[in-house]
């Protein structure tokens, strides 16, 4: 599947949000997931595509699906819930993916965040395949704050050493304001996503310097050295990497899950989903002395605008979220074509 | 307090920890501090000192004082602990310095993470002029993850924005590991931090390129052009400032602290001590499933050591210590004869 380009008109094509998750919906079940995996995971699916988070919308159809057909992945486990402590909940994802085990466990989640004031949710044995911020978002359109951290596959030198070890390891955060939709970010701790590597390599451009190595070790800022045996740099140097290596001790050791560089997927030829972990922190902000929380991140807000920030960290997204709303969302008819064919074939 | 430099062996004394905890008591006791209080800061800047973390050692001491003098700082508060739920805490510092807050509430932050498997402590109307590591390790060295930030003052530009808006602010992590001294990091969200421009500025030194502008809000590599009417930039550019406006909204509209723009010490000539929130969140590992938590981090690092990494974070700090433990702290005589007119006079 190729990516979107918007500017390419004359090939593109609208489709309603609905339309397009029921038609990821039909992709999923026909490849071997259950219905309710299925739902699941188009929802997330057609949410990147609808806000124009390209890298992690159709774009990662074809990868689901050769995972799912590799056998690495169970398309139709039923995640495993333990509630643990009046702010620990545990979910073994049964080596199926993060989402449906994240699912089975919000309305536990979220009510021992209300009651304790924070709770944690330790998802392990789970493949994490899409972005992270479908994930923290909800909780702040519920009005709490949310971090999750997950750690993926060996693709990122640790800053000072010669190998690559850790995992791409984004850092997710979301919280409620007064007037306007949450203030949310997703960053991968590598300089740059992995997603977004794949998406230059098949544009056939360069990247930035600084971003990644070759197969050598060497600086390069070609995306098909780096896909190739090279390997990505952590973000902001040391300071990056130590957050990478935070988001490994709290995805993997304290959930159970598998370190980025543990598992072996030689195997599952076709396999692209790390088996790894995932961790979420909900805090209920109404425990909060004071002013509301969201009218206090409301002032911040203001403040950043009135410090001269034209946008903030997911901005772009409900922009392109709203104009999909009302327009429809966007697909070259090819990929749509070939969507289809996957829903049908 | 000139910043100690190692190399200048001629004028270099050496003090027990003991002895240097003590006469920084007696300093702080004689500028108006209670005992208890005292007694937690000269802890605090006798470790920093001993760990060889010199930009929040000793040279701290002279902004300490100035605070005291202006009135901003009430140097014998007693925090006020409240038991808000079973995951959350909260301590008015009443004006105060943080450190005391979080030793009053330490007890029953524990007791609740060890029994929820998560707790948070939100800490208002603190003052927070140390490093952020001594608040984290203790908690890890009795086998628990800890996560802290802290938001400052008003001294760096987010990223896109014209004018300084958002403090330092430091994000702190401490993990158990089985075989060696807890992993602990302490790093500024700012490209530099702001104790380090001070020295740099004190020893005449440029800075490397990208960590601040001056007045104009050009770049600048002149300490004392960001000191004078300048600013910092957050590091690793949108990435670093995400993380910057998230300990905003963690350590200040989550405690019901001041922002970092918000206080204003115009009244108080001397004042150096930001008066704004602290947020600790502290993790009982033991919840988690399978392997112990401290065997794994300890495979973490045994695996960075084999990707070719000589240092893990608080490498050095601990490899200082036990040097300062064995032969005593390094101190310049002057600073030394200098604390002790501190203490007498």
């Amino acid at each position: 599947m190729s990516a979107q380009s918007p500017t390419v008109a004359t090939s593109s094509t609208l489709i309603g949000f609905t339309e397009l998750v029921e038609l990821l919906q039909q992709i999923f079940v026909r490849h071997g997931t259950s219905p309710e995996v299925a739902a699941i995971l188009a929802h997330n699916c057609a949410s990147a595509e609808r806000d124009g988070a390209h890298s992690h919308g159709i774009f990662r159809i074809p990868g689901y699906l050769s995972t799912l057909a590799s056998g690495w992945v169970n398309g139709t486990a039923v995640p495993i819930v333990t509630d643990v402590a009046s702010g620990f909940v545990r979910v073994d994802a049964a080596n199926g993916f993060a989402q449906p085990a994240l699912e089975a466990a919000r309305a536990l989640l979220v009510s021992k965040a209300r009651s304790a004031g924070i709770a944690l949710l330790a998802i392990h044995n789970s493949h994490h395949f899409a972005a992270l911020w479908p994930d923290v978002e909800p909780f702040a359109e519920q009005g709490l704050v949310a971090l999750s951290v997950v750690n993926s596959m060996t693709c990122v030198v640790p800053h000072g050493a010669d190998r690559p070890l850790f995992g791409t390891n984004p850092i997710a955060f979301a919280a409620p304001r007064a007037d306007g939709a949450p203030i949310v970010f997703d960053l991968a701790t590598s300089a740059i996503a992995h997603g977004d590597v794949q998406i230059a390599a098949r544009k056939g451009e360069r990247l930035p310097p600084g971003m990644g190595v070759d197969s050598l070790g060497q600086p390069t800022q070609d995306p098909k050295a780096i896909l190739e045996g090279g390997a990505l740099l952590p973000f902001g140097g040391h300071k990056g990497s130590a957050l990478s290596m935070m988001v490994e001790l709290l995805a993997a050791a304290l959930t159970g899950g598998n370190f980025s560089f543990e598992f072996n997927w030689a195997e599952h030829p076709g396999a692209r989903t790390p088996w790894t972990g995932q961790l979420l922190i909900v805090i209920d902000p109404s425990k909060t002395a004071g002013q509301s929380f969201a009218e206090r991140s409301q002032e911040l807000v203001r403040q950043m605008h009135a410090a001269g920030l034209r946008r903030l960290p997911g901005d772009r997204r409900h922009r392109t979220r709203a104009k999909s709303q009302e327009a429809g969302i966007e697909l070259e008819a090819q990929d749509l074509r070939q969507l289809r064919e996957l829903a049908a074939g």
